[in-house]
C-alpha cells in the first residue's frame, strides 16, 4: 500500500487545522488600535498552537521519508493522530480566552499529551511492519525527545492546577526544543 | 481518464469535512473544568462522525487502488457521495446537541444511509466500466458488509423513534465493524 | 510552466468552497423533525450550488487534460475564476434565506454569470498559447453550451425581478444540462 | 529533502486562507438589493486580500520551480510565511468593517509587511543552500520589486494614521505592480 495518498490526506487535515484556528481571531468591534489589546493573548496562544501543529507536520514529513510501506493499522493510527490534533483549535480558543485559569491550561496540555501518545502509537505501528533493522528504526533510535516531551506535558498538566503560567512556560519550552528539525532523519537519509 | 485528480479532490473534501465538524466544539464561556461537562456528549458524537468519515476515506482509498479508469458517470457518483458526506457536520451538530431526541438521531442515521447508498452507486458505476472479471469485481465480491450496514441503518432509523439510545448503539456497532480495514482489497491486490 | 500545481491549487479552493457552504446549514434549536422544515429550502439551494461548483470542477478537470502548458495570464484568469466561485457561498446563503425575493435570486444569477465569464476568459487565455490547430481548440469547438448558459443567466437575472421562481427554474435547467460531462473532451482525447 | 510535499502543504494552507476570508461576507438580513450596500466595501477589501494572497501563491509557485532542494530552515521559514499570511483574514475583516479608520488600515499594512519580510527570509534560507551561482540566485537577482514593496508598506502604515485612504491606495498600487507575473523566473527557466 502506497504512502502518498496518506501523506496528502494528512497534509490536507493539518493545513485546515492550522488555518481554521485563525477563525477564532475575531476582529474587535471598535476601530482603535487599543481595541486590539484583549486580542494579544489570543494571538500568542494561536502562535503557540500553530507552532505545535507545524511541528507535527514537520516530524510527520521526516518520518514518512523513512517509510517504505503502510497497512490498515498505520492508517488508523494516523487517523487517531489527526483526531487528537483536530481538538487543538477548541483547546486553543479556550486557553486563548482564559490563559490564567487552571482548567483551560490543563486541558490544552491534555490535548498535547494525547497527540504525543497518538504519534507514539503511529511510530509503533510503522516499526511493526518495518522491523528493528530498517532505516526507519535506525532513524528513530530510542526517541528520547518524544518521551521527554510526553513527560513534560504530564508535569505541566499537573502544575496547571497550581501555577497556570508555569504550565504554559513548559509548553513554550517544549515547542522551542522541537523547532529544531529532527536531525536523526536528515543524517540517516542523506548517508 | 485518470483517477489521480479525482482522488485528490475527494481527499480534499473529506479532509475539510472531518475538520470543520470541530468548529461546532465551541469552548465554554466559563473557565472551570466542570464547564466542559455539557461538551462531553458533543465530543463523543464528533468522534463517531470522525470515525464514519474516516471509514469512507479508508474504503475509498482501498477501492481506488483496484480501479483502472473512470468516466463521467463515476465522477458524478463520487460527487453524490461527497454531497451526502457533506451533510454529516450539520447532522453531527444536531445530534450532538440533542442525543436523546428521536428527530436528530433518526436524521443522523438517514445521512449515514444516504452516504452508504451513494457509495454503493459509485461502486456500480465503477463495475460498469471494469467488467465482472476485473480485479475490482473480484475484490468487491458480494459486498456483504456494505449491504448489512445499510440494513442496520434502516433498522436504526426506525428504532430511533422509539429508543434513540438503541439507534446510537447500532451506529457505534457499525462503525466498529468497519474500523477493520477492508481485507478484501489488501489480499487481492497483494496476491 | 507545468499545470499540475495549478490543478492542485484549484482543486483545493473548489473542495473548500463546496464544503464551507455547508457551514450555513445550522441545525435548528429545537429537536423535532418539524423543526427542520425551514431548513429544506436552504438544503435545496445548497444542493444547487454544490452541483454548480462541481460542474466547474468537472469541466476544469476535462479542460486541463487537453492543456499542454500554462503562462502567467492563465494563472491569473484561473484566479479570477476562483474569486467568482468563492462568492457562491455568500450568494447561496442569501438566496437560501430569501428564495422568493428578487434581490437574492438576481444576485445568485449574477455570480453564476460572473463565473461563466471568468471561465470563458480562462479558455481564451489557454487558446492564446495553444493555437487554433491544437487538441484544445478542436476539443472546445465553438463552445455553444457555454455561450447558451451565459445567455440563460442574463435572461434569468432579468426575470428574477418579475418572477423569482422562473429565474430559479432556469438555474436548475442549466445545471441539468451541464450534469452531462463534456463529451467533446472525452471523445477528442480518446481518439 | 524533496520540495513536493512542502508545495502541497503550502498550496493547502493558501487555498484555505483565500477561501475562509469569504466566510466574513455574511449575507444581509434583509432581501432587497439595497441591503447589499454596506457589503460593498467588504467585498472590495476581500478582493484586495484575495489578490495579495494569490500573488504570494503565484510567486511561491515560480520561486519553487527554480529550487533544487530544501532543508529544515526552509521548512520553518515557509511556516513563518504561512503564519503571517494566516493573519490576513482577521486583518481583512477588521479593515472591511472600518476602512476609513487609521487603526485597521495600519494593521492591514503591518500584516502585509510581515508577510513580505517572511518571504524575504524564505528567499534567504533558499539562497543559503543553493549558492550565488545557482539558477535560483540568477533568477532572483537583486529582488528590487520585493524591497520596494516592503518600503511602500512602511510608508503606507505611517500614512494610515494621517490619511487612511492614501494608505489603501498604496496597497492597491503594490498589488497592481505584482499582478504582472514574475518574469525573472519565466525567462531564466525557459532559457
Amino acid at each position: 500500500m502506497g504512502r502518498s495518498r496518506l501523506e496528502a490526506f494528512t497534509d490536507g487535515v493539518i493545513a485546515i487545522l492550522v488555518t481554521i484556528m485563525v477563525l477564532d481571531l475575531r476582529p474587535p468591534h471598535g476601530s482603535r488600535l487599543s481595541d486590539l489589546d484583549p486580542l494579544l493573548g489570543r494571538v500568542l496562544v494561536y502562535l503557540l498552537s500553530f507552532v505545535f501543529v507545524a511541528i507535527y507536520w514537520n516530524n510527520h514529513h521526516h518520518l514518512m521519508q523513512a517509510v517504505d510501506r503502510i497497512d490498515g493499522r498505520v492508517l488508523w493510527a494516523n487517523m487517531a493522530l489527526l483526531f487528537c490534533l483536530s481538538l487543538t483549535p477548541a483547546a486553543t480558543a479556550w486557553m486563548g480566552a482564559h490563559s490564567s485559569s487552571p482548567g483551560p491550561v490543563a486541558v490544552y496540555g491534555i490535548i498535547l499529551l494525547a497527540s504525543a501518545v497518538a504519534y507514539f502509537v503511529l511510530i509503533r505501528a510503522l516499526l511493526r511492519i518495518h522491523g528493528p533493522e530498517s532505516a526507519l528504526a535506525l532513524a528513530l533510535g530510542r526517541d528520547r525527545k518524544g518521551r521527554l516531551s510526553a513527560a513534560a506535558y504530564v508535569v505541566a498538566v499537573t502544575l496547571a492546577f497550581v501555577v497556570p503560567a508555569a504550565a504554559i512556560a513548559i509548553y513554550v519550552a517544549v515547542a522551542l526544543v522541537w523547532l529544531v528539525p529532527d536531525r536523526r532523519f536528515e543524517s540517516t537519509i542523506s548517508s
